[in-house]
């Protein structure tokens, strides 16, 4: 039956015409395919923040293939992959980054490694256009994710380390998804355990800041800190007007300590 | 009848997938739409910049639903609404953002608070997903303006100061509207009453430039300033091969004192 | 016949709304065609790399009327152009930007000045949404080019010095191309004439680095500098983790020298 619409996500950078190539690819073989770009700013080679990104949009995406390419071993023995869940199919390198997404539509239900439908030559470096937009234009126009290549053990899958949260009375140990373009560090914490209007003390390394719990950014005056449930359902500090990101110094993956305050 | 287009600027950035996550939702909602991105790099949080991009894009956009988001007071108390008039329909927060363009598409002629259609459940933070990008859709799906909510008394609508410009002979007071990739820093003044070849000076507090009256950016040397009325109809600063807008450090709202030499 | 899609490469930047005014006008001519983003992050007025981005893109891209503007020469006696090639014709100044891609796609056949379909009143400094996009539209619509203007004698049209290369044994000299936003040093050169492993040394003014001849990226350890043909087919120089253009501080049409060890 094939699909409308391709969901294209990478680290690409929008300067280069990169993510254009690979959407004519797309255009040239699935003329009715309409690509939906998520983001080509993905933070350079950082798998970790691509599977999050993609797996935070993905449920308020359209029904889709799905095209992500964030793949510092683009060229070497890492596999190309289709893992398909019981709402889209994911297509990019075996690294980790789709599992989330995946997840997210319901968990992965079959594997197939990308070995069909090559653009000829192949590069070493750019997969995205030899390998992986043309497979995601082929299953656009109908063809089986069984037909792009052998099936793989889902167990062999290349999974990222999931981040790891602990709640203990008062404090809460954590790690650094992501931040935003506002500067909002974006935790792996869901849950705050924590009234509107207590105060937190958030650490990370040797960095810290004081932030109010809120609900909204305007829920700290001009300049201060608070820390919500964001729209994606993880706890975020963020400074009005401000970045928490900067104060912070936070890198996807950086542990955090949240102490509540009383 | 419906829209065929949804045109959509924001601060959102390109890097988080922020506008995808918006143009998914009116996928989902309203598969025909076709999403005409404006801008997604308005400055942070800067509504004045917004409004007057959005001005001065809009007559050469196509017949759509305008949905804009530049929202500083997302979660507060501010009001999401629908901003009709004679040749479109905007969507956004009610803070000033939408009100230039619709003047440019012949004024304001109903307004209504935007209290239906919200995606559930409705976050504090991203009021582009859960509730503009849903409205937009479907208005394009034919759904009326009406039909959003409650209707506004026109009065109650927030605008943004408008700029002040006074002409005097030999001296132009003006205000910065903003400045754009090239450096270029556009004025609210629409006439400057001198001749090509005049000399202007140009004061932005304790910074000046001296700039040559042209028609064009080559009307000035190289690394030479030239004031001219840009392809929007306003008087706009640039230096050739260099930029303006850092050397006059100039920020939107800044007065502006041009003198003309002579 | 007309045409499906319009490609559209230039250094306007994203931030100002100036890419989707030129979509815009291209939706009021010609509602059915679809525009193909390549890149609007050229390096501001660099005619050379906008040439080589849109060259390197072209032969990926659908069938289109490929419309490309960086054009610092905006609003002088510089002609706009159609020019034509066995398999897409090119919209744009002329200035030596639209040639290369041309060749690609089988070369110049024919040229024209574009002296109709102007939005009116044409601006100064914004052709691209004056004159450029109204003749793409009107293309993609099934006017023919010779309907844009008069012919233009194939002799006058401007290009691009070609960048040379000259290749001795044990040293190449040719000449930067660009660098993409992964700090990749594209150069002139397509060959290298050197087996994987062996040591090159790259010279661009007084700066260097040794690199190992590779494959992909990863053929060096990290931090390390690997020279490779890449997915354009010319030769590249990377740092594996790290930039290559920030070491070498290489800018296009910048010398380089590459000694091959042993």
């Amino acid at each position: 039956m094939g699909y409308d619409w391709v969901s294209f996500t990478t680290d690409y950078g929008l300067a280069d015409g990169f993510p254009a190539v690979c959407e004519g690819v797309i255009a040239r073989v699935a003329p009715h395919a309409r690509v939906l770009h998520v983001s080509h700013e993905v933070a350079r080679q950082d798998i970790r923040r691509g599977a999050a990104l993609l797996a935070q949009a993905v449920t308020y995406l359209p029904r889709a293939v799905h095209l992500a390419v964030v793949d510092p071993g683009v060229g070497t023995a890492r596999r190309p992959v289709a893992v398909v869940s019981p709402e889209g199919v994911f297509i990019g390198p075996d690294n980790g980054l789709l599992i989330p997404a995946a997840e997210v539509l319901g968990g992965v239900t079959a594997a197939y490694e990308i070995t069909e439908f090559y653009l000829q030559p192949v590069s070493a470096t750019f997969h995205g256009r030899d390998i992986f937009a043309p497979a995601a234009a082929n299953l656009a126009n109908g063809v089986s994710p069984a037909d792009l290549g052998p099936s793989i053990d889902l167990s062999e899958l290349i999974r990222l380390p999931a981040p790891v949260t602990t709640v203990e009375p008062g404090r809460i140990t954590t790690e650094v998804l992501g931040a935003d373009t506002y500067g909002n560090v974006q935790l792996a914490a869901t849950e705050l355990g924590a009234d509107p209007g207590a105060v937190v003390h958030a650490q990370v390394g040797d960095r810290s800041l004081e932030a109010v719990v809120g609900r909204t950014f305007a829920d700290a005056s001009a300049g201060s800190a608070v820390v919500l449930v964001d729209s994606a359902g993880q706890v975020a500090i963020a400074v009005n007007g401000g970045s928490a990101a900067a104060i912070l110094r936070a890198q996807p993956g950086d542990r955090v300590v949240l102490l509540l305050a009383g």
